[in-house]
């Protein structure tokens, strides 16, 4: 117990892609009892002025709320720092210097570190993310550094990855499998259609760069060629990394 | 969003409640993006010392730990505290004094209440507890202070609460539909027998007096006579008392 850092997350971006985080989180610890578990502390905050908006010059910064939210959790106890949002990541830098000696582990290294192990014949995936990550260049910048092609949706593909996202947001995408309705279903099967245009442009995976794209696509949805593609999600990878670093077994 | 209130969440006892606990509350808020979510802090710490062997005399009191978690949610902004932990209500008091000015719901009280109003003709519950919950007499005193008899289940059945609590809190048994194997099925079981027998002794409902109750039961589980018996979730009353509170829409 006592060599485990205390996990904070700077969430909320959006409510359900943080619930998703904490919830895998919390099943992937092997743990014999409460008091193995890991102490997670959670500012979930909606509040933050929305990423696409501010990286495309139409809305305010959320750097200054990112910052009091990691600094916050330092005070709560926190020794180690994520963000479970890609979009937030154009604004990365103040959270680290908010989080000064505190780590902070960044989900778009961490998702694509991830990728290259997981796949290193991937010589091209395709990126599901907002407008704001994309026009970032967060995804396309660190693949080409590793030597991987980043594929993006044209046009009204891109549009329909954006309607996915706000619809997961609004909360009307996705309220567990008991409460999903038909017109969920519909925004699921959009989405998948954009992902295997993806790949019948070349994408040999997909990554869910977008932590509300888990909540809508899994492993084995997306299909081409007759077979499945490969899916990274960078919720889980960050679950995997955030556990390896907290318990010291990374 | 100005008259809205922060919602601070003393967690951890177990962390499974406590991601059921936030999992609701998100999925319970209208909203139509992120921004018009609630902001929610927690602290879920599942290294607070066992409940009912503190209250059992066997261990170290976990009121300090919950003081201190009180105080260091409100540092974050908590205008309104919860402990989605029943049997961690023997020390509210603690809780309460920790938080000063900010508002405690309680989650017995609460459960009382939305049982009364739920179910104005039931004269007798049957109670499924942590033995540290009933040795403190928290929901029986509550309810036999409101008119309602509340029923215990005897010996052996009780053992069997408490084996399928822990067995939650060991994490072997919820993992989500997918994941959940043969043992944590028999675990159900167990318990849905458990509550038919306390139907047979008089009950006319089953509270999930313990939050992790909830994770392994659900309304329509507990037949008895032919019929349904109705099932009130300490945790389902907590988020619709606190999603009420914060909101102002109570």
């Amino acid at each position: 117990m006592s060599a485990r850092r205390v996990v904070g997350v700077i969430g909320g971006m959006g409510p359900d892609a943080t619930v998703d985080f904490f919830a895998k989180l919390v099943a992937a610890t092997r743990a014999g009892s409460d008091q193995e578990h890991l102490r997670i502390v959670i500012d979930n905050d909606p509040g933050v002025p929305d990423r696409t908006a501010a990286i495309e010059g139409r809305g305010e910064s959320p750097a200054p709320r990112l910052a009091a939210m990691a600094r916050g959790l330092v005070a709560q106890g926190a020794e180690l720092l994520v963000m479970p949002c890609n979009s937030a990541h154009a604004f990365a830098e103040a959270v680290r210097e908010a989080a000064g000696p505190v780590p902070f582990l960044d989900l778009i290294e961490t998702t694509v570190v991830a990728t290259r192990e997981r796949l290193p014949a991937v010589a091209a995936v395709g990126l599901l993310a907002t407008d704001g990550a994309l026009a970032a260049r967060l995804y396309q910048d660190a693949f080409e550094a590793a030597g991987v092609r980043a594929l993006v949706p044209l046009g009204d593909d891109q549009r329909t990855v954006m309607d996915a996202i706000y619809a997961v947001k609004r909360g009307s995408a996705m309220r567990g499998p008991a409460n999903r309705g038909a017109a969920d279903d519909a925004v699921r099967a959009r989405l998948r259609l954009v992902a295997e245009r993806l790949a019948a442009a070349g994408a040999e995976a997909i990554v869910a760069a977008c932590t509300e794209v888990p909540l809508l696509m899994a492993e084995g949805d997306v299909r081409h060629d007759g077979g499945v593609l490969p899916f990274v999600s960078s919720t889980d990878e960050l679950v995997r990394r955030t556990l390896a670093e907290a318990t010291g077994e990374g």
